[in-house]
Parts: structure tokens; C-alpha cells; sequence
């Protein structure tokens, strides 16, 4: 059932997108890198990310530091409220975190359940030690902030940001200037985020750092519209209602954006509006439509700030129904926890109303890490031949140059037509080990849309083959055309059999 | 003197480029929020860096956590030695940097002293707090990495990374198959780092957490070439040797990168090749050839990883010369106690010598942030009028759009272009408030350099009015054109004076 995870993970390290982080030492659970193609990849998406957020919808971005002092977390709450239930083994010692542990050895969620009732619930089903089969002790609160100390002594405490939100929050005097005024206005920050997990055990899954990419949405409570929600109104939502969750049912509601604020599944337009960006954004990136869907926390589950939040979910074979964004409606939350804590004045002059108004915020929040993998996974062909179906966009090599053989000038005319392709900014790769099957089957692997072979032909005529990883049917292609045409090629700009002159045998 | 530097902290904070981070609860010194047009700029720097880095030189990218366990900041010798001498008031008990300290009261540089000397040099010149004038306690070193715990409990203490390249030597085993054994190779990260500073009074120039971007170059020792030397041998360098630093010689060693080496100014060819690129960088970036040279590091002042060094340095009016990147000849050090740490073998098998090779490394290190704030204060000009003469590349809006009046539709055409400009992925920006001079004068000093005006002309003929932040010159050219005419005037394919039909009156 797994097996597509281990081979995607298996892959995913042997060619460079996703290594265990500090794997000489022996690694450290929660902690993983990104290659030089897991980079290129990530860069892409957060570059897509932003045509949506910052292109599309105007909104500004604002980079603001990871470290936070306790005052800022203490009014966000953060400092009281963002913590993990944990027990730890009387035997060995080992911690862990409840709500994974009971949903190990269980298969029952437990996520917002009251740390009593947790105990009990605990006992009742004779919860053991993973590790060493101990007795477990008592459940207890573990907050789940890096903590650290800046300047010398330890004086004035800090924590690594759990959520990039806060750094616009706090901002929000600067920020509402910039907007002069104007309602509503859209801020967002991309960055790394951090939660000190006690026992991480699910890989790329639950990382205690990753990167997100988070949009604070101000409004006027007396108006939650999005100017252009009629561009969504009828994109179509895959969403699990709390009350079905808690009633035991498993059925969707398939509705339009439209509807569901007419039905009220939804607390408003800005809600119905992000919910269908963010599935636009999904399926922009190529994840299959059936394997999204839209989750409504129950109030249990929901974060202490948010009075309705919505999980976007992708289906993976490994782990399930894995929560790729979270759409929250923070409400006056924090700007009004950040007044009182400040003292300073958090309303905005509406320049539309002529009044003061205290802005209330729709977040849409992505996370970057988790998509990512997804999106391997939903990529991963292994029928005849193993290839990654990446949409052209975001491959993270953009084309691949070989020549057919080593010899007769041919790798020398490749290196060059390499070198022009890198000079006029595409990311290419030279490879000239192994057969040139071989070579095709590696760049099939990491989803390189097109290959550019250099071969007899070449030396005679001055043009080159281009093959298309999908069809593996190939043209050809003067080389002084080439760039403008492997441009527009990933582009969409010409169609590949018009490209060029076709050729018949696929290989010689 | 540093009327500049006033002048452009107040543009950078009014505007939304820089602003003191956690302002609302008094501000923490050493970090630094980027505002809305701080954070473009910001990535247009990082954009630029990788045209470099990765298009240009074809290095790998990678990403790794910002924290890092104990065992690899112990091999890489920062526990021991990423320290600062500190010294702590006996009155107040304000604690002080003292290489800052020594600087500011008798205007000597003592970084690199022995602690020993530095306690008789205090006393000596009677240095006091700065903060009540009370005497000063005895000399001791501060470990300037941020600390915490990595899961519950402390038993697994973790560092903030005080650079991005550790994460690439301790990836060394993966990175060198992804380059199939071919040297020299590099590889660079971008990405936070941190420094824990005592008690930071400089600003945005001494920060706590900052962008970096590195590059490690892993070479065969005995051949310490760049495949593509030529480009860069006839670059001129301006060179601060070390060796007339400790005469008291002010003057500077005036070469090409070719002449670096064969008059051994320079350890070797990398040296001088990045040493040139580096300069090609802060000159395409902007900053006058005039205000960079290159200081070598005295023996007392390099860090304990680095047989040379060279600090690129930028003349500024408040902080004198700014350090905005390091190149760092870092032998084998890191590979060697990474293997002896580890017991990993960090060898290479090279692909041309059929040899094992340990790696030397030359590292280009830059700071992100800094370069910023040399470039704004740079790129200021106040002469008759205020503006921000950023080359167009770096702009961080690109175009303005404003309607000449509040009336007659002409809002509502700016508008509807505006939002075209937006969906063709222009960074632009509307302003209807005030007169349009104000609008010119608002645009100029955020360095936007082309503003397009809808007016009475617009609504019979369906052009606009494009003016040149520069030359305050404007022409005329037809909406369907525009994106066409923005595009290419950006990309400097056309002349403005040739891009349209030129006007008269620069104002109506």
C-alpha cells in the first residue's frame, strides 16, 4: 500500500530533492533538507505562490524576523495556548505526543479532546510505551515554542515564531498606512515557521521547521466581500462539514464558492473566496482534483484564536488525508489582544467609511514543505517507464542536453549548446554518462519536460533533436532556434509536433 | 555628515522599506522588519545573486534548517570559537561588546586583540559605560549563537546556525554525487543566519538575525583554477592588503584579477575570480565603483576556519565601511573535522584525476541585508528634487498608474490599466490621492521608474502618458501598446525617447 512513498522517498534522496538533515550525525527527527532539485522545486512553488498572492491579488509582503520576544507571543497567546499534550514512558523515558500515540495504537483521533479525558481515554484503552511497552505517566502540557534567550544572560526571553502572522500583526499601524486606508487589504509573509514537536515519527510530514506562506486579510467586519468574488463564485469545493465529522459522516458537500455562503457552509464571501483560491492554487500546482478536499475543524480542534478554520487536505497513500493549508477566521482577535497588550490603537480610518474600524482577519496559511511532497507523490508514474509528470512550470530542470555519443565532437557541441541555454537563463543539465537510454531514464525521473540530444546529424547540419518527456516523440530543431523554441515550448506557446520536423524512430 | 543616513532611515521606514521590528512593544535592537517595498527589493537583491550563482556559475542550491544540534556546530569549531570578548558594567550592569565599546570611545579597532591585551587596553584608556559612566569588569568571552532545546526536556541542545554553510558541508557525502565526482563544483544556500550580539547599536548594519547568501566551492587543491578565469582576469580590483594595514598604510593596491594572482596579492585563482565577481556584482547592483574596495583580514582578525580572507567593503556616511561580503579561503577545515567528527569518509573520487580528493573549499559569503541599505543610501539623490535612482532591474514597483484628475473617468481608465499592468505580473501601483505632482514626487522617491498618466487626451484616444523618473522627459503611447512599451523600456530593448511620441510640456 505504502510502496509509492517509499519509492517517491527513495527517489526523492537518491537524486537530490529531499535528504535527512543532519544525516552524518545520525539525523534528528522533524528536520529535513532540500536539494538542489528539492530547491529549485520549492522556489517555483513559492514562486507560484506569490503570482497568487502578491501578483493576482495585490497583496504586499513583508519579511519579518523568526525570533519574537515572549511579549508578542503572550498577547497572540501563543505562550499559553500553543501546546501539545504529552506523556512520557515511566520505564524509558521516552516522550511523546498523546494524540499521535492514541491515534498509533488506537486508529481513534483525539485532536482537541481535554487533557482529562485524554487520561482517561488513555487508560481505558491501555495505551503502552511504543518504544518499550512501560506504563505511561500522566498527560501534562508541553509548549511547543523553541525557546531562546537574547543578548547575554537570559534576561529576555524569545522563541522561534510558530506562525509568520504575528510579524504582520504587529505591524499592523505601518502597514495599514501603506494601504492608506483602504478595505479591504491583503499582507502576507513567506518564511520559516517552527514547532519544537516531541516525537516527530511521520518523515516529511511533521517537520519542527518548515516554510509557510501566510496571507492576513483585513476587513471590515460590517463587510466581508472580496471585490472580485464573482471570478470564483463558481469553482467547485470538495467540503467536510464539522457536523458530519461529528455525527461519524464520511459524506462531502459539493457545492460552488456561491453557494456555499448562500447555504451558510461558509461564515462569509472572504472565506468562500480564499477556499476556492486555494483550490485553484492546488490544482494549479497538479494535484488531481479527487484527492482535495476541504475540512472544517470542530471547535475542539480549532487554534485558540479562530472562530471557524477550514484545513485544506490531500490524500496521499502513506499518510492519509495530510493538511496542506489552513484557512482560519481570526476574527479581531489579534489585533485586539495586541492593543491591549501594546496600549497602542489598532483600528484603521476607513477612508471608504469615513470611521474607525477594527479590521477583522480571513488567514489563509499554506504551508510549502507538505505540498511539495505531494506533489511528488501525485507525480510519480511507474507504469512501463518511471517518469515524474510535473506541470512544465515547475520542473525543476527545464531541459536536459546529452550528446548521442562521446565522440565525433558531439559532446563538445552539446557542452556548447548546454552553456548558451544556462547563459540565456534556462535551467539546464549536461549529462554524458551511460547510454543515452540511460540518460532519458534519469531525466524521466526528475521530470525534465524536454531533452536536447546532439548527434551525427548535428555536426552536418547544424540542428538537434528535442525530445518531449510525456510522448517521447521527438523533433528537430535548428540550434540557432532552439532557445526561442525550448521558450515557448514551456511557455504553451506552440504546440511540440509543430515545433519542429518530426522523427519517425524514437531511438537510433 | 550623516544627514544622509537620517534622510534615507526616515524615507525607508515612511515609505515601507525598513522598519524596527516589534515597534509596538518598544523594539528590540538588532532586528529589523522589511516593509512591503523592502521585501521586493529584498528579493530582487536574492533574484540577482542566483543569476550569478546559480544561472550563471551553475551551482547547486540547497536548503537546511536554521537550527543545528550541537555536534556539528561543536566539529565545525563554533562552539569554542564563535565567541565575543564581552565586558559588563559593575554599576548599571549594562553588558558591552568591547571591540564596539573601544571603537566608540577612542576610535581604535581592536578586533583580533587577546583578551589579556584587550583588559590592559581598556583600563589604559579608561574606558567607562557608555550607558552611566560606571567601570567596567573583566574581559570575558560570550558564545554568540542563540541556543535552544530541540525537543521536550534539554537534553539535545541546538544553535540557531551562525552561517548557511555548515549545512552544506555536513551534505557534503550527498552533494558530491550529485556533481558525479566532477570538480570544482559549488554549492550555495540563501537563507537566514543568526548572531546573538551583546548590545547591537548600529542598526540595520549590526543585526541579529540576517539574510545570507553563501557559496562553497569545493576544488582539487593542487589545481585551484576557474574553467572560465578569462571573463574575470582583466576585472579591476581595488585591494587592501593586510600586510599594509599593519604599517598603518592607507593605500590601496590597484590590480586586475589576473595581476592578483601572478603578483601573489591573492592566495590562488578562485580567490581572484570570485573576488572579481563580487565587485561585478556590487557594481551591477548599483553601487559606485568608487565606494567598494577589498580588505584582506589580518591574521588576529580572520575566523578560525580561514587561512585568507577578504571583506568587501562599501563606503558609507553613517558606519564609515561596511563588510557586505567575506571570501574565505577555507582549506580543507571543515571536510576534515566534519570526517574526523563524524567518522564519515568526506572524500571525492574525482571523475578527471580517478583519485580520491579531499576538498579544499573557497567560500563567497554575502550579507543580503546590508547591501540593501548601502544601495538605498547610494541611490539617494536630493538635489532640486527627491529620488531614488535604483537601476529599473531593481525597482521595486515598476510602474506607477495615476489619473491626471479625480474626474471624468480618467480614475477609472487608470484603473482598468492598473489592473491590466497587474494581471500581465507588472509591479505596479495606483495613486489617486493629492495633485499629480505629488504623485511624480511620491513615485520618485520609492525610485519608480515609469509613471503612466491617464488624462483628458486619454479618453478620446485611448493613450497615455509615460513619463521617466530620471529625465522627468514624458511621451505618449497608446494603452494597447503599453504592457508592450513598460516591457521593453524595463529591459532597456527601446529607448525611451524613441518609444513613443514625445511631449512638450512635462506638466499640464
Amino acid at each position: 500500500m505504502a510502496k509509492k512513498h517509499e519509492e517517491v522517498m527513495e527517489l526523492a534522496k537518491r537524486r537530490g530533492f529531499i535528504w535527512p538533515s543532519f544525516e552524518i550525525y545520525g539525523g534528528v527527527a522533524g528536520f529535513y533538507d532540500f536539494g538542489p532539485l528539492g530547491s529549485l522545486l520549492k522556489n517555483k512553488i513559492i514562486q507560484k505562490w506569490r503570482e497568487f498572492y502578491v501578483v493576482r491579488e495585490g497583496f504586499f509582503e513583508i519579511d519579518s524576523p523568526s525570533i519574537v520576544p515572549e511579549e508578542v507571543l503572550r498577547a497572540s497567546g501563543h505562550v499559553d495556548h500553543f501546546v501539545d499534550a504529552m506523556v512520557e514512558c515511566q520505564k524509558c523515558g521516552s516522550a511523546f505526543r498523546v494524540v499521535d500515540l492514541v491515534l498509533e495504537q488506537t486508529g481513534k483521533g483525539i485532536e482537541g479532546m481535554p487533557k482529562e479525558e485524554m487520561d482517561r481515554f488513555v487508560k481505558e484503552h491501555k495505551a503502552r510505551c511504543p518504544d518499550c511497552g512501560g506504563e505511561l505517566g500522566k498527560i501534562f502540557d508541553f509548549n511547543a515554542m523553541f525557546r531562546t534567550a537574547i543578548g547575554p544572560g537570559s534576561q529576555r526571553v524569545g522563541y522561534l515564531r510558530p506562525e509568520t502572522a504575528q510579524g504582520i500583526f504587529i505591524d499592523f499601524k505601518r502597514l495599514q498606512r501603506y494601504a492608506r486606508g483602504k478595505l479591504p487589504f491583503g499582507v502576507v509573509q513567506i518564511g520559516k515557521g517552527y514547532r519544537n514537536e516531541i516525537s516527530p515519527r511521520q518523515g516529511i510530514i511533521r517537520l519542527r521547521e518548515f516554510t509557510m506562506a501566510e496571507a492576513e486579510v483585513f476587513f471590515d467586519p460590517e463587510d466581508p466581500r472580496h471585490p472580485r468574488f464573482s471570478e470564483m463564485a463558481r469553482e467547485q469545493l470538495r467540503l467536510w462539514r464539522a457536523g458530519d465529522q461529528i455525527k461519524g459522516k464520511e459524506q462531502l458537500t459539493e457545492v460552488t464558492a456561491e453557494q456555499a455562503v448562500e447555504r451558510k457552509v461558509v461564515c462569509n464571501e472572504l472565506m468562500a473566496y480564499y477556499l476556492a483560491l486555494t483550490n485553484r492554487f492546488l490544482l494549479d500546482l497538479g494535484i488531481p482534483s479527487e484527492v482535495i478536499r476541504f475540512r472544517e475543524q470542530t471547535p475542539e480542534q480549532r487554534a485558540h484564536y479562530s472562530s471557524e478554520t477550514w484545513d485544506a487536505e490531500v490524500s496521499t497513500e502513506r499518510f492519509g488525508w495530510v493538511e496542506v493549508a489552513g484557512l482560519a477566521y481570526r476574527t479581531d482577535y489579534d489585533l485586539s489582544r495586541h492593543a491591549q497588550f501594546s496600549k497602542e490603537d489598532m483600528t484603521i480610518f476607513s477612508a471608504d467609511k469615513k470611521r474607525k474600524v477594527l479590521c477583522h482577519v480571513m488567514e489563509p496559511s499554506y504551508g510549502i514543505d507538505r505540498p511539495l511532497y505531494c506533489l511528488l507523490e501525485h507525480s510519480y508514474v511507474s507504469e512501463k517507464r518511471k517518469y515524474l509528470r510535473l506541470k512544465k512550470e515547475l520542473a525543476p530542470i527545464e531541459v536536459g542536453v546529452f550528446p548521442l555519443l562521446n565522440r565525433d565532437g558531439m559532446p563538445e557541441k552539446a557542452r556548447e549548446v548546454y552553456e548558451s541555454l544556462r547563459l540565456k537563463g534556462f535551467m539546464a543539465e549536461y549529462d554524458d554518462a551511460g547510454s543515452i537510454g540511460r540518460r532519458y531514464a534519469r531525466a524521466d525521473e526528475i521530470g525534465v519536460p524536454y531533452c536536447v540530444t546532439t548527434d551525427h546529424e548535428t555536426l552536418k547540419q547544424n540542428d538537434v533533436t528535442i525530445r518531449h518527456r510525456d510522448t517521447m516523440k521527438q523533433i528537430r530543431v535548428g540550434i540557432e532556434k532552439l532557445p526561442d523554441v525550448i521558450k515557448k515550448l514551456l511557455n504553451d506557446e506552440i504546440e511540440f509536433d509543430k515545433a519542429g520536423k518530426p522523427i519517425e524512430t524514437t531511438s537510433k
